[in-house]
């Protein structure tokens, strides 16, 4: 870090209040303490799918230091993040749809006290058939979840662009294969917690760990029928979520709620058990693609059928089926395109959003199926993506509007810096590289409910001693929003992000933002923070040109000074500026909005559910060794090129690169979350323990390259990178291990157990 | 209480956070704790006046559980809250000036080892000759202050308007007397008390019971040499200040610096010795006062010679001493005057503002002065005032503009409620009434400190949830101004106060406001406000009015509802009015600014020192029962009508009435502060054992009469109600006294003693 880069937009910064969490001293919820607080715990079913017909709570109440005990009927009203699919209550009513979901909870003195209680709350259940098969549970008669129509489909969408049939019909080569994700969970280090407390005044507060303030705040309305101007959430400093805490749990309102009944605070930490429990992890999906191409290697055409694996509830899952196809319209130019997805309830744990939500699982077998293709046809793997990459101003088949586009600049980029050209299928048995690319999203055109409100809001206001704050309603979960609004404003204003306050998430003192979902905070929230700066810097330009008697064009602010530009020597410190426009204005105070573009029709807000303001670009070079006897996958290396538009702050750029390259690897040799059908539904291993998380040992070397395709719509030109670079960190892992030793597995996890089954498989056909 | 008081300007409203402070969950600064928190104590000088040769601090260090230990050569830049008067140090230096200067600070795991500790530090003193008489430290040698030009004069202000000798000369009646007023201190229940800490990012955070966040801002950044933006002054709920808690004081630095020494969170709590030690409270005066009438009691001049006692430092002193004369020609015409203020240092606690500051002992013998003049004149007292009154829209003798003046209102309402005309001079020896007038400022034109900027902003946003957030720098001492600031924007906005949230008082997160001192807050701040609020309300409207296709001047917004004043039937939820207007505008955010009205002559504002924009009027009627033999005053009943422009909120005004009539009773019959000059400086007697502050059993019946003159340049004409009720308090009551028992004591506070000896005397010269 050069001793200027704080001063400087694209330069690396320091992250705002990373200091207090490498200390140690950052507070996060669980580290919240009220006086007179109490602790609740959730009764939570030991069925996959049973009828509650009765719920006995008096034995808990009548133990030491029990106070209250809630169940579902106390907060009848159903909820859901996606307002066309409130189909979850807070508290089970009728039934309990998987193993862990909730019953009942108990507000007590202490957390032992609360534990203890739950043994005292005798419930009654009428045993069900279960489901936990998404084909099994579609073709059943028996309905699921009781909000949803007959059956247990959750949600259907088929959309086709272009004649498919035709299309595949004409093809030189056709690349038909089943797919298989199995479904993982976010695993972030902090579970979740929340803490509640009504006070003197009727107002009630929410501290919770959520990645969506505004939408809990919303939900908390709907379900404990409080006006909303009587809620205030706040979200303290997170210790990741991933996706895993973008929408309303069940500890959220049942805090709330006792701390009506109770009139004190009440903190409820979720174990990690019940973090797996909650999940809303990636989903599980089966997928059987046909990709067709000319001789050339041009792409042709795409059918896609997917059945998605949902569990019990909704979740985000109308947005999840959508995403499983329209996001695979990019980065290659694509004739046809046709999918057809389904989603289905099952009794498992309700799968969500995770970090490159809904299509990072059709990348797989997209990606894949390019690499069958290249094999098939003799060509490099780079070469064909390059050959049909889309290019820069573009309409997708499924009409997503493209600007920037630098995919071909990321495939250079890991060609160059993996040595592929040199070394590609030249590694021996056993050692091998694959390549992959991607596209995804820099937020949604769409809010979760329609509205004509501004999709992000910033307010800035500058104080005479120098400093400047920023109120925003974004979420920094860790990505480091909080940091990329204080470059945006310090661009501007002439300030270091030292000198800059960011407080944001608290719904009563800042703006509304939808939330930390989709990579949307950087393009929204960072334009509704340039324009409220640039308002600002043009009142301090404007009151220092006076004091010059020159134009407010030539003044420059930097580092904490402004400088008139025809004349350097000519400075003034910018705290005297500050106090000038003051002086001039009245306080120095301005909003900025941003909302997405509308097109021609006016209110009708852009495209197909998926468009985006503007798209990122990803590729990857992986390296693999395999032990071709134990079946084991040694990651060795990673480089991953994202064109992230413009990269405001360097290093958190590749601290997303990196952190999504680590999830991702993990995602195709070590994880998988699910129940097992044969003991009821029980999960695989609810625990740290169980459930393979890789730590640092199990993670490659990974090399961060940044690529910048300025976006005409994002701040500065950003566009995203929290989750594009995931994406194709798993096929190129897996075409990679094609790459070692010749054999492909489909299913992920690529488990050591499955590839020594490949690799016999392929012996006997007489391979290697 | 109507239900629909709470939605109306000028109705009742439950004071913001009231709740919370009567359920004993409002968060002072004490109750605040921080992990790893050391706890911080002063050593004391025991000597009134003393050269300090040695500190040594090495048997306190090697204590156990003592961290730190730090003195006047730590923290050597001296300050004082006015710029140029700086002549105190954070800890003495050279010398201690007074029994109680703080000379060393010890910070520790514990109060109990601080206190331990102090003991551990060894101070060698040369003691010196110490003066305890301001005209005897007037007169000496040697220099108290070492900052101190040669001599003891804190501040000389001689001022002379028109000619004072003619029109004595020529006038039929001069009143000549001396006049004592004798200090009283500010009593807050809540003591001083300060916590500070560094958080990991260099950013110092102080949580003081200031009532001047801001002032103490900037003395912090400038005496611990530590840049303003590094530093944030919270204040959080304040349990009372009165002036006593309206500049820095050692604590606060100390705590800062043992901060930034140790790394750890150090808190300070003074005990209630120190907060005598600490004062700042009402300064002594000596005053010389002629007053000349002609035959029909016309006022024709006021010649007032006048010594202040300031104590060791001084303070707001230079303000204290224009302010004892300047606030002395309203609310009565005045043909000359003239004033001589000699402020002094002298070795005793140093003295400062206390509500009515400077201006409540001048107003003590003016009109006691008044009265003597009725009594020889024959003119019944009321007459008296109301023949001499100003009336509005004027210039007094001294420049000061006047605006509205309800003052004949203000006597009208005290004679007819406390039945006047029937009842005084005729209730029997023993029993009497009295009767005084007074006037106050509603903040002063001048800033503490020079400067172009906004006295007061306010910044104000709107969520689609339905409510409104503020952000005002203004410290809500307990007077109510958070509140006053939700009815302001409410009335504009159509909400009742419950759905504002008014955050105030933190550097960091709001506006500057120069903190609660000269009843700025309500004009100041209130203007600031409306401005914000207005500018909202216009947005609102015209949203309202482009989907109502009507004029945005026939929306009114009130109630929670827009509504067409057209066609009342016409509604609209104001929730939803705030959507439309979110759409149409973006996020709703608006700032609002007031400064004091320029002159002529642009940069300079406003007259002499103690001009405001706008002047409050009161009248008292006191009645008293007085026991001869024993000299006990009883206090039987005040009426105080005060003129505070327009009531925003009525509660509010009737609770500063009674407040201010309570503090002023108990100067006249119980308070004193000051030392014992035979026992070296020692305070009479620091604890409230010894100091006598009135409990609600030495209170007499208060009835608040609110008198409205709207004043032009007030928010919707509120000009102040938190000081000016104090001042004739305290000469009704010795007009009462004099009323019932013939006799006067011109030496406050009138004890038993002092009447029993005056009674003595007039029986001696053959009276009653």
């Amino acid at each position: 870090m050069t001793s200027s880069d704080k001063w400087q937009l694209g330069g690396r910064h320091r992250k705002l209040g990373a200091m207090e969490r490498m200390r140690g001293v950052a507070r996060y919820t669980d580290d919240l303490r009220l006086p007179r607080m109490l602790h609740a715990k959730i009764l939570r079913s030991p069925h996959a799918h049973a009828r509650i017909l009765s719920i006995d709570a008096s034995r808990a109440l009548g133990m030491p230091g029990v106070i209250a005990v809630i169940t579902g009927s106390d907060m009848p009203t159903p909820y859901g993040v996606i307002p066309w699919t409130t189909d979850e209550n807070a508290l089970a009513i009728e039934k309990a749809l998987y193993v862990g979901d909730g019953v009942a909870c108990v507000a007590a003195e202490s957390e032992e006290l609360a534990l203890r209680a739950l043994k005292g709350i005798e419930v009654e259940y009428e045993v069900l058939p279960a489901y936990f098969d998404p084909e099994e549970a579609l073709a059943a008669e028996e309905t699921i979840n009781p909000y949803a129509r007959k059956g247990n489909l959750s949600k259907k969408v088929e959309l086709e662009f272009g004649d498919v049939d035709a299309a595949l019909h004409g093809a030189a080569l056709v690349i038909e294969a089943d797919y298989e994700f199995h479904g993982t969970t976010h695993g972030a280090i902090e579970p979740h917690c929340a803490l509640a407390k009504v006070d003197a005044d009727g107002l009630l507060t929410v501290w919770s760990a959520t990645q969506v303030p505004h939408y809990l705040h919303r939900e908390l309305a709907k379900v404990l029928e409080t006006p909303a101007r009587q809620i205030r959430v706040i979200q303290p400093p997170l210790g990741g979520a991933f996706g895993g805490k973008s929408e309303p749990f069940d500890l959220e309102f049942c805090v709330a709620k006792l701390s009506q009944i109770t009139g004190r605070p009440v903190k409820l930490l979720y174990t990690r058990e019940e973090v797996f429990y909650a999940h809303r992890g990636r989903h599980p999906m089966k997928m059987h693609y046909r990709v067709g191409f000319d001789a050339s290697g041009k792409l042709l055409a795409v059918d896609a059928k997917t059945v998605l694996d949902g569990g019990a509830y909704s979740s985000f899952g109308l947005v999840t089926t959508y995403y499983s196809g329209q996001l695979l319209c990019a980065p290659y130019e694509l004739g046809a395109y046709r999918f057809d997805s389904r989603r289905a309830y099952t009794n498992k744990p309700a799968c969500g959003p995770k970090r490159g939500h809904g299509s990072v699982q059709p990348r797989f077998a997209m990606e894949v199926s390019l690499d069958k293709a290249a094999v098939e046809l003799g060509i490099d793997p780079i070469d064909l993506r390059r050959k049909n990459a889309m290019g820069e101003d573009c309409l997708t088949v499924n009409e997503l509007r493209v600007g920037s586009n630098g995919f071909l600049d990321c495939l250079a980029a890991v060609e160059e810096a993996s040595g592929w050209k040199q070394r590609r299928a030249k590694l021996g048995f056993g050692h091998g590289l694959g390549v992959a690319g991607s596209t995804y999203i820099s937020g949604t055109n769409y809010c979760i409910y329609p509205n004509d409100m501004p999709q992000a809001a910033v307010q800035i206001t500058l104080d005479r001693s120098g400093r400047a704050r920023i109120f925003s309603g974004a979420s920094d979960i860790g990505q480091g929003s909080d940091t990329m609004l204080a470059v945006i404003a310090g661009e501007e204003l002439g300030l270091p992000t030292e000198d800059i306050r960011v407080l944001s998430a608290d719904t009563d003192l800042c703006p509304v933002d939808l939330g930390a979902y989709s990579s949307r905070i950087t393009l929204m929230v960072g334009n509704a923070c340039l324009e409220a700066a640039r308002k600002l810097r043009k009142k301090v330009t404007q009151s220092v040109a006076k004091r010059w008697e020159c134009s407010p064009k030539q003044v420059n602010l930097v580092a904490r000074e402004a400088i008139d530009m025809h004349d350097p020597e000519r400075r003034a410190p910018l705290v005297e500026a500050f106090q000038w426009a003051e002086a001039d204005h009245g306080l120095l105070g301005e909003v900025g909005s941003y909302d997405t573009p509308k097109d021609r029709h006016g209110s009708y807000r852009g495209g197909a559910i998926g468009a985006s303001p503007a798209y990122s670009f990803t590729a990857h070079v992986a390296e693999v060794k395999v032990d071709a006897e134990t079946g084991e996958v040694g990651l060795v290396k990673i480089w991953c090129a994202h064109d992230c538009g413009t990269a405001i702050s360097r290093g958190l750029v590749e601290g997303q690169i990196e952190g999504s390259c680590y999830m991702g690897a993990a995602e195709v040799v070590l994880e998988s979350h699910g129940v097992n059908s044969e003991m009821g539904g029980l999960h695989h291993g609810p625990s740290l323990l169980d459930y393979r998380m890789p730590t640092t040992l199990d993670t490659p070397e990974i090399e961060a390259l940044i690529v910048e395709a300025p976006d005409a719509r994002g701040p500065h030109g950003a566009k995203e990178a929290g989750e594009g670079p995931l994406h194709s960190t798993i096929p190129a892992i897996v075409n990679a291990i094609y790459d070692a030793v010749g054999v492909r597995v489909d299913d992920l996890p690529v488990t050591p157990a499955k590839l020594v089954r490949a690799l016999a498989a392929q012996a006997e056909k007489g391979g290697v």
